[in-house]
C-alpha cells in the first residue's frame, strides 16, 4: 500500500516509521509546508518531497495519512476521499463539532476507508482488559474509570490553538469510554487550573474530573492532569459485577530497588511515545488491514464525531455547572 | 478508664474488644435493648448488664461508647455529654442534619471529649498517606480519588433504614475527603442501582461516583458500589504537584501463585472487621489518650455534622441533576 | 491451661503478651535469674516471680514456656517433662546434637506434649504457600529457594555464643525446608564473612547458600544473610510440575509514593518481632490446641533434633568443602 | 556493514530482522546446508542465497553472523576471522572446550572484532540492574541469585546434542554471573531429572542449582529448569551491603484481574524470541557499533571460552559430589 504522508512533525516521523516497518505498506512520498522538515525526513526514508495536489493526482498513491495540524485535517480528509485515497487521519478531526459533522457527510458518500487515529485503542494492555471484558471476566461493567496524567504541560502557544483541555486531552479518554462503554448520555465536569497559571490566563483548564453516565445507569470517571512529576499516567479500570480490570502503566524496565529509603520500581514510560509505540504500529497495521483486506476500520469518522460532541458537552458543562446530555450539543 | 458499651451488636463486639485490650481502658457494662445479646457478650467479658440509666448515673463510670442504632445515637450522645461522661459514638450522629446540628450545640456547651467512630482515619495505611501528603512528598495535592467498594450488598431491610446509599457508605468517603483536603466548596453526584433491584425499589442507589470541589480548584471524586466481588475494596490515590501517594488494598496473604493459568495474588481483606481491626484499636487508644491525657479528639462532632452535610449536599446533587454547594444545606 | 514463664528476655516478653492474650491460657508465674526483669514483667502482669523448682513442684501449674539462654533449655525441657508438665520450648533444644538427641528420648518416656518454637511455620503467609502446595496448586514441588535476610547483625558478644550461623540463624530455613519438603538427603554449603569482620574474628560466618538435596532429586537452596539494608526479607518460593508459589515479604504498609525518583512502596517490616508478631500468637494457640484438646504438637522435638542435625552438616560441609550426607551427622 | 548470515533456522530468522532493522547493517547473503531453509529466508528479504566459501571470499561482506548448528561454530569463527572478516556467532563457541580454547587463540591472532551472542547482557531490565549495581546503588554486591526457567523442554533429540544442561542452558546464567561479578574461584552443582524421564535416560539433568563462590567470599546460586508452567522465567536479584537490586520478569501485559478467584496478572512473556526481542536488536547495534566505530566488543571469545569452562566445572562437580575449582579445568 502505498502511502503518502502529510505532515512531517513529530507525530509524522512516529508515523513514517511506521508505514516503513509495517511489510505491506510503503512510504511513497512527505509533504509539509515547512519544506526543512518535509526534506529531513523525506530523505531518511529516500523517498520524495510531494505538493499535496500532486499527490492526491497520482494513482499510484494509494492512502494519505494526515499528520500535519488540526486546522487542516477536515480540509484533507475531504480532498483525500474526493481524491479515492484511503485516509488516515490523527484525531480531531478539527475543534468544530459542526465542521465534523460535515466531514462525516462527505465521508459517507465515498467508499475509500477512514480512518481516525485513536492509538490508545490499539494499546495491548487496554486491548486486553476490553478482550477480557468483552468475555464476560468480569460479567457486566458497571463504573469505568480512566486516568490520563501527562508528565508536564504543553507550552502556553499549545493550548492556545488546542481547542481546550477538552477537546485536546481528554478526547481520548473519552473515545476510549465509547469505545468500552459506548456512547453515554450525559456528561458532567469540573476542572482547574492548578499547574500553571498561564494556562488559565490562555482560558482553558489543566486539571479535570468528568463524570459520563450511561442510560442504563453505569458510570465512568475521567481523571486529567497536565502534569504527573512521575510520567506519563494511563490508566484504566472497570468495575463489573462480578469483578475489576484494570490496564496498569508500563514501566521502563522491571528492576526493583530496595535499600533503607524504601523499595522502588521504574517509573511509567516518559510520554507517548515511548508508551505508545506498540500502539501506532499496531493501529497502522490494522488499517493496512482494513484498506487491503476490506473490512470496517477501527477507528471511524463516527467515533471522531462522537468523541468532539462529548468534549463539547463537556465544556458546556462546565461553563453552567450542570450535567449536560450529548444529544444536546 | 472504665467505659460502658452501648449496644452489643456486632460493631459492639469488635469495640468491646478493642476496651478490654486497651491497657488503659477497661470494660466495665453493657447496655442493650435485647437482654440476650447484652447478656452474651457481658458474660464473655466478665462485667454486667445495666441499664442506660444507670450506667449515666453512676460515677464509676469514666466514659460511654454508643454503638447502638443509629436512631439512639443522637439522644445518647446528649445524655451522656450531660451526666458528665466522655463520649465515643459510632457513626453517623443522625440521619438529621438539622438533629446532628443539634446535638453539636449540646457538646459545644459541655466540656467533655465527644468523638465520632470515622475509624478509616485510624487505618494505618491512609494514615502514611496522610502523612506523606503533610509532608510535601508530593508537593500540594490537587486531586483526590477514593475507592470504597464493598464486597456485596447489605440485606434490603437495612438499605430501608439506612439513611441511603450517600448517608450510610459514601460518609465514610466524604469525612476521609475533609480529612485529607478539608471541605469542599461544592458536590456533584451521580448514581444508579445496578446491584439489586430490590435496593432500586427501596428508593436507593447501589453505585455511584461523586465530585467534590474545593475553593482553590482542587478536586475529588468518591467512587463507590455496594458489590465487589474480589472482597472489600478500600483505596485513596493523591495526585500531587510533585507526585502521587496511593493507599492500596490490604490482602489476605502474600502468596504469590504462578500457573498456566497466570500469576494470581490474594484477595483484598473480606471486609471492614478483617481490614480494619488495626484502625479499631488504634481509634479507642486515640480517644483514650484525648480522655486521659487531655487534647483533642482526633474525629469531632463537627467532622461528623460535616460528613452529614456533604452527603446531603450529594443527595440534592443527585436529586437535581445539578452541582450543589455545601453551603446550601 | 496455667503457663508458667521461664525467662522474661525479649521473647520472653513476647510470649507473655501472647498467653496472657489467648483466652484459654493464663500467664500464672514467671521465672528468671535476672530479678529485675522477672519482677518487670511479673509486675506488668500481676502475676508472681517464682523460682524453677517452685514451678515445676506445683500442680496448679499446667504448663511452662521455656524462653530462657540456649544453654538450659535441654535441661529445663527434661525437669518439665519429668515434673508432668506441658513443655513449650524456644529453639534450639541444645548446641549440641547429642545432648538434643538425650532430650529426645527422655521427651519419648513421657506423654505430655512439647512444642518446639518454629515460629515460622505459623506465620499466615508460609502457612497459606504451604497449604496450596498440599492442595496440589502447581503439581508436584521440585526446587524450593529459602530466603532469610536479617536486617542487621548482633552484637558479637552474641555471635560468640549462638553456637554459629547454620545452628543460629539458617536453623529456622532448615526446618522450614524439612517443613515443606520432609527431610533432605544432603547438605551442601558455602559462607563467607561478608558484612562484619568481627563475625569472622569470631569465628563464624555471616552470609551463607545452603544446598538441599532429597533422595527422589528435588533440591532446596537457603539464602542468608546477617545484614539487608531494606528490613527483614523473609521469603519462600517453590517450583513445582505445574507452577510457582512465592510467599513475599509483609510490609510495613501499602502506601505507593510516585515522585520524579522512582516509584517506592514500603519497606518489609523490620524484624521479627513485627513481621512474626501473628505468627507468635497462631504458634501459641496451636499449642494450647495441642495441650487441652489432644492432638500432636505441630512442630516436635524430632523435628528440633532434624533441623540441628542439618545444621551440624552444614558446618561439616563448609569445613570440609564436599556434599555431606545427614545420615552422617 | 553488508553481513551475510550463516544459518537460517530459528534464531537465524531473529538475527536476519535484526539486521535488516538496523539502520547501520545490511543483510546481504545468506548460507545454510538446508537449501529450502535458505531460500525462503533469503527471498523474503531480496537477498542472494550463497556458498560459505563464496562469501569468504567476497570483499563485498563485512561481518558473518554465526548461527548454524553448534558443531560449525568453532570453524567458521577462524575461517571468518581468517577470511578478514568481522565475525558475530552464537554462543556456545563449541562444547569442547579444549577447541573454544583454540579458537580464541586463533581470534587472538586477527583483528577484527569477534562476539558471542551472549544476549541476555543486552536485556535492558538486566542492563539497568548492572547499570544501578555499578553505580553503587547498593553498594558492594555479597550474594547473585539468577533464575532461569524455560516454559517446557525441548525435544530429547534436542537433549542429546545440547551438551547437556550446563553447557546449553546454564552457560548463559554462568556469564550473566561473570558479567554481573567477574570470573567465580569455585562451582558447586546439583542436579536432577525431574521434569522427562527421557531426558535423563539420555543421560542428562533437566534440574539444577549451581553455587559460584568467589575469592573475595561473594556468592551466588543459579536456579535452572526445564520446564516453568507458567512461562519463560528470567530473573536476577543481587543483596548489596547498602540494599538489593531485583529484575523481575517481563509481562505480556500489564492487565490486572480481580475475581472472586483472586487477583491475576499476565505471565512472563513465553520463550526467549518474545522476551529477548529488544535484546537481539540492542546486541546486534553494540557488534555494527564495535565494527563501524571501534572499541571493544561487549561479549568477546574469551567470555565464551569463560562461561564454557564454568560449565565445565558444574559437569565435574556434579559427576564426584565436591566443589570444583574453575582453575581446575
Amino acid at each position: 500500500m502505498r502511502t503518502a504522508l502529510l505532515g512531517a512533525g513529530r507525530i509524522g516521523r512516529v508515523h513514517a516509521a511506521a508505514i516503513a516497518a509495517d511489510p505491506r505498506s510503503t512510504l511513497a512520498a512527505v509533504s509539509d509546508p515547512m519544506p526543512d522538515a518535509a526534506r529531513a525526513l523525506a530523505g531518511e526514508h529516500g523517498v520524495p518531497v510531494r505538493g499535496i495536489a500532486d499527490v492526491l493526482a497520482d494513482d499510484g498513491i494509494d492512502a494519505i495519512l494526515i499528520a500535519s495540524s488540526t486546522n487542516t485535517h477536515a480540509d484533507l480528509i475531504e480532498a483525500g476521499v474526493r481524491a479515492g485515497k484511503a485516509v488516515f487521519c490523527e484525531k480531531p478531526i478539527d475543534l468544530s463539532l459542526a465542521r465534523a459533522r460535515a466531514v462525516q457527510a462527505v465521508a459517507a458518500g465515498h467508499d475509500r476507508p477512514v480512518m481516525l487515529g485513536f492509538n490508545r485503542r490499539f494499546d495491548p494492555n487496554f486491548a486486553a482488559l476490553k478482550a477480557a471484558l468483552e468475555a464476560g471476566e468480569i460479567g457486566r461493567g458497571e463504573t469505568l474509570t480512566i486516568t490520563s496524567h501527562d508528565p508536564a504541560p504543553p507550552p502556553v502557544e499549545y493550548i492556545r490553538v488546542s481547542g481546550g483541555l477538552f477537546r485536546d486531552m481528554t478526547i481520548h479518554d473519552l473515545d476510549m469510554a465509547a469505545h468500552l462503554f459506548g456512547m453515554p448520555e450525559t456528561v458532567t465536569a469540573q476542572g482547574a487550573c492548578l499547574v500553571d497559571p498561564a494556562i488559565g490566563e490562555a482560558g482553558d483548564i489543566d486539571t479535570a474530573m468528568v463524570l459520563l453516565a450511561w442510560a442504563d445507569g453505569r458510570l465512568a470517571v475521567i481523571r486529567n492532569s497536565r502534569r504527573a512529576a512521575y510520567g506519563y499516567d494511563q490508566r484504566v479500570e472497570v468495575l463489573g459485577s462480578a469483578g475489576m480490570l484494570a490496564a496498569e502503566n508500563v514501566t521502563e524496565d522491571t528492576v526493583v530497588r530496595a535499600t533503607a529509603a524504601g523499595v522502588s520500581r521504574a517509573k511509567p514510560m516518559h510520554f507517548f511515545l515511548e508508551r505508545y509505540a506498540r500502539a501506532y504500529a499496531i493501529e497502522w497495521a490494522a488499517f493496512v488491514a482494513a484498506v487491503l483486506d476490506g473490512g470496517k476500520v477501527p477507528a471511524t469518522v463516527e467515533d471522531g464525531v462522537n468523541a468532539l460532541a462529548m468534549a463539547e458537552a463537556a465544556n458546556r458543562s462546565l461553563a453552567e455547572g450542570r450535567t449536560v446530555a450529548v444529544g444536546e450539543v
